[in-house]
Formats: structure tokens, C-alpha cells, sequence
């Protein structure tokens, strides 16, 4: 038998919300604003900290501990996201590689990194409020 | 004789960095990450608050201390930012108020909100690493 | 006679939301989400640039006019977020400094910058949902 | 045999990182500024959205479509960091959620929402620049 491991921490998770009766607070708007909420507090932890130093940084045991908790914390939340919008994590992560293969082909992209490369369109479209 | 309240402020606010020494923390890309921690906690104080509470909840004496606190932290940075790279706060919202004139015309945008139309270019640029 | 470039800006912000109806979007949870947002915008410009080439990387037109749009978008944001929960600005962002010269003095911040020291109280307190 | 979903994703996304040699760009500090920049445009997405809608904006296929591949990109960002920094995600998940458990008791929780009761300490501590 494999245990799968996104199934078991999922269960654990929902399990967790139902106790507490948090299921009306975690919509999926909410719970995309506690994605960035904790990513914020995980970019708090390096804000200071400089590029050249920063796997060092990391490598110190009370700092890894603190940043462990942290990206612990999106994860979680990001993880109750996609349960609550009825998305597979894995699938939903496979697929956007694929997309990114073709956005970035190896050739254009060795050695140049991504680059928020994007433009907003004029105006609101059909979408309506 | 006029106050120009964001030049009293910038004075402060230099002389309260050069009093620490921490302009060497200061470069763009540090400030930058330190805007987008403080608004993850600005962000975090209404994460489980429903937007028909929201008005309601943020006129309580002490949540308002709060996000006034955090939004003032997001303020600091930003007026940092804005500073380091040498642009003027105000002229960099006046212009972008005028480009968003001319991407919201009223008639398409009434009642519809901002939505962000973005697409990402395929691949990098000519914008190496 | 003394311009107020804040009222001055503040009257514009009004005016544009009002023409668009769009009052009906800016609650405080929302404009909070929006100031987060837009923060993020301006880290991605970032996210791939070494601390040590930010500034120069900064000083390119093209960038800097980009991360200038960005920055506006945050100010923007966090302008229409004060202004519906009726603080003002600088107000808030004179209080905080002074809250600030006494969580850094200089003796002990001289060099060391200011770090996310936070802990979290062990579960939710009188604040209810 | 089992296949572990995680380790076949962290392998095929080092093979993709290797293969256009931007490990130079991951270190945890960009990498962290990543997981807040995408995770800022997943809230973008429902920035706007109002708590009762959230549910069923998320559900036209469109809607979920977008939100799906901005969750993804946080999630992408999210495993490059955790195994730049050498943490296994799911260890990392569990330990949070055993953490939580005791700051976060069904007696005292249920029905109450998560906090951000966070306390800044006065001053940098012994850690340094």
C-alpha cells in the first residue's frame, strides 16, 4: 500500500478545520489573502538579508527553523486554497510546468531569468464585477 | 509659508536612517521586499474579516490603531523606495493616476472594477539577467 | 496660500472612484487586498536582481519607469485605504516613526536593521470572529 | 511500487531549473521573493470579490482556470525554496500543524478564527546585519 502523503496531510488539515468550526472563514478569497499574508511574513524573515549571504543565513539552525515555520505556514494555506476550490496540488503543479516549458524554452532562457513580462489591458472586459 | 508635509517627512525619515546607519540595508530590491512584507501585514488583519464587516470592524478604536500602524509601516517603506531610486511621490501617483484615466474610461468602468488583465510575454527579453 | 499636495491628490483619488462607482469595491478588506497586490507587482521586478546591482539596475529608464508605475499602484491603494478608514497619512506616518525611535534607539540599532522580531500568542485572545 | 508524488515534481523541477541554469537566481532570498510576488497575484484575482461570491466566482471554469495556475506558481516557488534550503515540504507541513494545535486549542478556537496577535520586540536582538 502507498500513502500518499498530499492525501494524508489533507485529511489531517481538514480534519483540524472542522474542529474548530473555521470552514465559514476559509472561502477561497480568504484564504488567498492568507497565502500572501504568511508569504509576506516569510519574505520579512530575508528583507535585510543580502543575496550573497542569504544560503548561509539559512543554514543557521534558529534561522532555518523560523523560515521552515514560515514557508510551513503558505504551504498550509495554499493548501486549504486548493482543497476548498476543488484543485489537485500536484495536478495543478504539473500542469503549470508544462505551460512554463513552452513560455520558457531552454534555448531563449539559459542563463536569463523570468521576468514578469506582462501588460494590463485597457479597461475591464466582459468580466463584469 | 507653506509646510510641504512629504519633504518634513522625508527629512525625518533620512536622518532617522542615517542615525542608524542603515542606508547600507536601503538598496531598491531590500525596500522593495520590506513594501511588500508590511502590506502581507496589513493584509493578514482582514484576512478572516468578511467584507461586509469590514467598514464596521476597522472603526474600532483599537483594530483601527492597528491597521493604522501597519499601514503606515507599508507608508515608511514605499516613501524609502520612492526615495532611493529619486522619484517624487506625488508626481509618481499623479501620473499613474492619468494612465489609469486613459485605461478605465468611465463609460466601460462604471461599476465594473479593475481586473487584472495581464498576460505574461512569452520568454525573456532582450532584459538579460 | 499653501498647496496641499496630499489633499490635492486625495480630492483626484475621490473624484475618479466616484465617476466609476467604485466605492462599492473599496471597503478596507478589499483595499487592503489591493495594496498587497500591488506590492507583490513591484517585489517581482526585483525578485531576480542581486542586491548589489539594484541600484544601477534601478536607474535604467525602462526599469525605472516600470517599478515607478508599480510603486504608484501601492500608494494609490494604501492613499484610497486611509482615506476610507479617515486617517490621514502623514499623521499616521509621523506616529509610526515615533513609535519607531523608541522600538530602535540608536545605540542598539547602529548598523543591525530592524528585524521581524514577532511572537505569536498562543491562540485567539477576547477578539472574537 | 509507490510513486511519491513530491519527489517525481522536485525532480522534474530541478531538471527544468538545471536546464536553463537559473540556480544562480534561486538563492532563498529571491526565492522567498517569488512566493510573495506570485502569491500577490493570486490575491489580485479576488481582490475585488466580495467573501458571499468567492465560492462560485471560483467555479466558472475561466475564473478557476486563472486562480489555478496563480496557485500553482506560488506552489512552484514555494518547493524550489524549501528544497534550496533542504526541508522536506510535507515534514514541514506536518510540524506546523502540531505547532498550531497547541497555540490554537478546539475549546478556545472553535468558531474564532486565527489572529495575527504578534508583538514586535523593542529593538534588533544579537542577531546581526
Amino acid at each position: 500500500m502507498s500513502a500518499d502523503r498530499l492525501e494524508a496531510v489533507l485529511d489531517t488539515l481538514r480534519a483540524f478545520v472542522a474542529e474548530r468550526d473555521w470552514a465559514q472563514f476559509h472561502d477561497p478569497k480568504n484564504l488567498a489573502m492568507a497565502v500572501v499574508s504568511e508569504a509576506g511574513e516569510l519574505a520579512a524573515e530575508y528583507r535585510w538579508i543580502s543575496n550573497p549571504e542569504a544560503d548561509a543565513w539559512s543554514r543557521d539552525p534558529e534561522n532555518r527553523s523560523r523560515v521552515e515555520h514560515e514557508a510551513a505556514d503558505v504551504a498550509i494555506a495554499l493548501l486549504l486554497f486548493l482543497d476548498r476550490i476543488g484543485v489537485d496540488f500536484f495536478k495543478a503543479v504539473s500542469a503549470k510546468i508544462e505551460i512554463n516549458r513552452r513560455s520558457y524554452p531552454v534555448a531563449a532562457s539559459r542563463g536569463r531569468p523570468q521576468r514578469p513580462e506582462r501588460t494590463r489591458s485597457s479597461g475591464p472586459s466582459a468580466s463584469s464585477a
